[in-house]
C-alpha cells in the first residue's frame, strides 16, 4: 500500500484551491486553526460561507488520520480530496467528496451544510485574513 | 513643488506595513473599497480593528487629493503617512500622522477612533481576506 506522497498532496490541493477560486472562493492551504490543527485547503466566499477541504494522496493518509472530525466544527462544508484512482468506497458516505489532479477538481457529492455559530465564523474569517495578508506579505517583502 | 513620485509612495507604503505588521496587524496594500477608491495601505488587526493609512509622497499628492474624507467612512483609525521631510503643517489636525521611510515608521498623532458598524466592518473583513488570499494565490500559483 502507497505511503502518504506530500508531492501528490501538494498537487491535488493546488487543483482544489483553483476549483474553489473558480466557484469564487478564496483560499489558503495549511490553515491553522484555533486547536492547532492544520486545514489543507481552507476557502471563504463572498458571503462569508466557509469549507474546509482535507487532502488524501493515499488510503494510508487516509486510514491513519483519526483527526479529520475535529474539523467539521470549524466550516460550514468539508470535503475529502483524492485523485481518480483512489478507492472512494473507503471514505465516510457522509462527507463532501471532491476528485482532483493537479489543475482542477470537481464535485463528486456535495457536502451537507452544518452552519458554523455568528462568534466562530467571525473569529474563522478573522484568522483566515491574518494569515492570508501575513503569508502575502512574506512573499511581497521578503527582507522582512 | 515636487510631483507626487510612486516610488517614494511605494517605499513608505512599505515602512507603514512593516510597523502595521510589528503592531499585529495583516496588511494589503492598494486595498479597493466598494465604492471603487482604493486605500494605500489597508490593516485588520486580531480583534478586527481596522486601520487605513493614505501615503502622500509630496504636498501635491495631497493638494490634489479631495477624496480622502471618504475613506474616514471605513476604518475605525485613519492616518496619513509621509516621509520626514514633508511639511507635515498642511495636513488636517483631525486626522492621525505617521512618519515613514522605507523601513519602518512611527505615529507622531495617534488618531481619532470612529467605530464601523457592525455590518460595515463585516463587510471589509470579507473583502480584505477575499483581497489577500487571491493575490496571495496570484504569487504562489502564477500559472493560473
Amino acid at each position: 500500500m502507497a505511503l502518504p506522497d506530500p508531492e501528490i498532496a501538494l498537487k491535488l490541493a493546488r487543483g482544489v484551491s483553483r476549483f474553489l477560486e473558480n466557484l469564487g472562493y478564496g483560499t489558503v492551504t495549511e490553515f491553522s486553526l484555533a486547536t492547532g490543527r492544520r486545514a489543507d485547503v481552507f476557502g471563504v466566499n463572498e458571503r462569508g460561507e466557509t469549507v474546509i477541504v482535507e487532502v488524501k494522496s493515499s488510503p494510508v493518509d487516509f486510514l491513519t488520520d483519526g483527526k479529520w472530525p475535529e474539523y467539521r466544527e470549524f466550516c460550514d462544508y468539508f470535503y475529502f480530496a483524492v485523485a481518480v484512482d483512489f478507492p472512494r468506497e473507503i471514505l465516510p458516505e457522509e462527507c463532501g467528496l471532491i476528485v482532483a489532479d493537479a489543475y482542477g477538481a470537481e464535485i463528486l457529492r456535495a457536502s451537507d451544510l452544518v452552519s458554523l455559530n455568528a462568534s466562530r465564523r467571525k473569529a474563522l474569517l478573522l484568522r483566515f485574513a491574518l494569515t492570508a495578508s501575513q503569508r502575502l506579505r512574506r512573499l511581497l517583502d521578503p527582507d522582512l
